[in-house]
């Protein structure tokens, strides 16, 4: 039974088939669904415990770095978008529009917030109106819409969840420095509670925010080699600022402009976790944000003691803070043993009779399959301890594979190559936007970020003197 | 200056103005600001703590309840509301309609969720196949829109946050029980987390959710005597089920429908938490939710080890659980007193150097004002037993208060003097639309819930027997 795993033959093979084997998870465990909008997903309750995991972890970080949560509203004046003109040129062709309310046509049409800068503008022009009341911090967890041709569950639909932060300064150093500061929250988090080592730097003009002065992003590797978009922070100047009049008066009297930046992450982060981390058995959730981090099996079930052993197991893991499931269902253990692996749940608890005699218990890590025994006494710590380790090993094999997989090329044909064994390209690059259009022409890759350690000195295209050493992948 | 009280001056009077008075306080205490597009809402750091404790606080009652999170889409092909004859017809009116989205026309109409029993019945009706996977229970934390002529910040407003339970059971039993059950867990919560005595009942055909087989209600009691809608739960009956194509097969093989319920509560829970409880001097916050549970305000803060010893007691508070602020702006400690009413929070610390020397600090209650002294070593404990006491007391105000203005009157007459008393009438009511009617157009009241304890055999409107005591009230 344990050897003919029909769950492993519900999802295609990983190796071959990336897209179908991520759809064939995505919807075979339970994360999502389809809506029946075209391009909107359902998040079923075990995709949507990952989110409420990563909220939690992310409100922690914000709180601590001064920020708070607020709601602004849903619907935004379609007049709003145009105040800032980078900005409504790239979001327009997204938006989807209220054109009728209350069974009347509307006045003036409403678009559904693809981004809240000018909503929030718009609020913060109001709200601050002396040096004292600065610097803002907000933060919001919110639904937004941006209508897409093509889309994947988490990856890319027409809705998504997401949290935007938005902040106003007095100065541009400030707000740059905030714009780094919450970048590098947001690797942190993709290390400790994804266990997904990530790439940070700056976008290209042409890869970023429509309406920044700046962008930075981070960047992840996904099982295939290619790249994901997995967060990005904007340095907006004042461009917001004076589009929607954000002032305040300064110590000296004179009215100034603010300078704002925004950063956000999406549910995307879940496609993130979910491509970085699995394997052909299914999902590998890292602990974390793990909605079950360990689920308990027993053996023998019937015999006496052993039911009620799990329960009493169960519950010290569960008052330690341990997210714990007992499966007590009439399947058998080979067949809980697959499913739960399927579901990428981090670690196995195994107990029977004999275990039960002998006062241990069976652990099985799902990272590597490695089994240990350990003492029931002690179980809450050590299953703690053990969990640490697993999103550790987690993190360090996807690191090595990342580092493994990065090459540096000098040429278009150098890209090409590199792209299609699945590498991510650095390159150096002029800094034109005719040669970075020539690489998506050539090699089907974009400039993911700029790399902070700028050794190539030469334009892998042109060979003119080089700007930057670029990040070129493939990407989601 | 403690007596120049300038925010209560800022604040209309209570007593003779309190719609102005409820505006002034949600405006000036920065709950709340008006959005851009007309009944919209900007819910500010203030304000929207409350929800995240209102939401915590539920996440905990659901989850012990057998609920998991989940969310939906927030756009509903308009057909779907249609497939539900009642319920279309009563939310049709009010739905915000996308009809263009990625720069095309739609070829069908969305709507933006009014509520979501439609499109969740679509999903359950794919998900749902054997007895096996019943009951179903889910919520969704999510923003809701309905499209409203008048508007007022919390109470009513085109868009807001709220939350909704949706359930799938096997036999109308089963459905009906966790409708009464769900009731009975939001007035725990009302009296337990906002001290708000309420109101429970089945509410009037007129007054239920559209599509609904049976509305509970529960109804609370505002300053003014009027009565505010704070929750609901729904029994659907198969009317969804039906509607929709939710089947299961049952356990003799057969093909069934399955019984439906839903159940919500909305932003407008901190509508009813301030007109409950706040007086003249603004806020007054049930300790549960209160965004700061405890201010600490240093007397003469420029003496040694004042701010020190207030930066120490804070940190031992929050190291206990409370939500704590210590206010060490440059403001009179008067001043400071003033603000912190306005805003409403339960206690207040003054810590100056006579307190220090006695070991001592003063702690000022908002619900009764009363100055209570306490040892500093004992503050976590102490300060965490008063906020309880602080709690009951304010459930144990606002119930006398409920319970000496219902009244039981038995004509039109009667029933308009006593809701023009600021009193709730209870009556007899025999049943029929048209009774309802003429309290409507002659008293401005309407039936809140009916009373489960029926002792008028009479209706109050026409003579005839009665089939219910039915609560009368005005009512947001």
């Amino acid at each position: 039974m344990a050897n003919k795993n029909q769950f492993v033959e519900q999802i295609a093979d990983i190796e071959t088939d990336f897209a179908q084997w991520y759809t064939d998870v995505v919807l075979k465990t339970k994360l999502v669904d389809y809506g029946p909008v075209k391009g909107t997903m359902v998040i079923r309750p075990y995709g949507y415990a990952i989110w409420e995991n990563i909220q939690r972890e992310f409100d922690r970080r914000f709180r601590e770095n001064g920020y708070e949560n607020a709601y602004f509203p849903l619907l935004i004046p379609m007049g709003f978008m145009t105040k800032e003109a980078e900005h409504v040129e790239g979001f327009a062709p997204e938006v989807a529009v209220v054109t009728h309310a209350g069974g009347e046509k509307l006045a003036e049409p409403l678009c559904i917030r693809p981004t809240s800068e000018t909503i929030i503008g718009t609020m913060y022009a109001k709200w601050t109106e002396s040096w004292r009341d600065l610097p803002v911090r907000m933060n919001q967890w919110a639904n937004v819409m941006r209508w897409e041709k093509t889309t994947r569950p988490f990856l890319r639909t027409s809705e998504f969840l997401w949290q935007e932060g938005h902040s106003v300064f007095a100065s541009e150093e400030e707000a740059e420095e905030e714009t780094q500061k919450m970048l590098a929250v947001y690797a942190e988090f993709a290390k400790t509670c994804l266990a997904m080592p990530v790439l940070t730097g700056k976008k290209t003009e042409k890869e970023k925010f429509a309406g920044a002065v700046a962008t930075y992003g981070m960047e992840a590797m996904m099982h295939d080699g290619k790249s994901l978009q997995s967060g990005t922070s904007h340095y907006l100047g004042q461009n917001f600022s004076k589009a929607f009049n954000i002032k305040f008066t300064d110590k000296d009297g004179t009215q100034k402009f603010g300078y704002t930046m925004s950063f956000g992450v999406s549910t995307r982060l879940i496609g993130a976790l979910i491509m970085t981390h699995g394997d052909a058995r299914g999902l590998v959730m890292p602990p974390v944000v793990a909605p079950v981090q360990v689920v308990i099996v027993p053996i023998a079930a019937k015999r006496e003691g052993v039911i009620e052993a799990c329960v009493r197991l169960k519950d010290r893991l569960t008052a330690a803070g341990v997210r714990v499931v007992l499966d007590d269902s009439d399947n058998s253990p080979g067949w809980k043993f697959n499913e739960w692996e399927m579901k990428g749940v981090p670690l196995r608890i195994e107990l029977g009779p004999r275990d039960l005699e002998a006062g241990k218990l069976l652990c099985a890590r799902r990272d590597n399959f490695e089994k240990t025994e350990m003492s029931l006494e002690n179980a809450a710590e050590e299953i703690q301890a053990l969990l640490k380790r697993v999103s550790e090993n987690m993190y360090e094999k996807a690191r090595e594979r990342m580092n493994t997989r990065i090459v540096t090329k000098d040429s278009l044909e150098g890209i090409l190559e590199g792209v299609n064994g699945g590498n991510f390209v650095r390159a150096g690059w002029c800094g034109c936007r005719a040669c970075e259009d020539k690489v998506k022409e050539f090699a089907q890759a974009t400039a993911r970020v700029m790399d902070g350690d700028h050794t190539e000195k030469v334009c892998a295209v042109c060979g003119k003197k080089s700007s930057a050493t670029v990040f070129f992948a493939r990407a989601y």
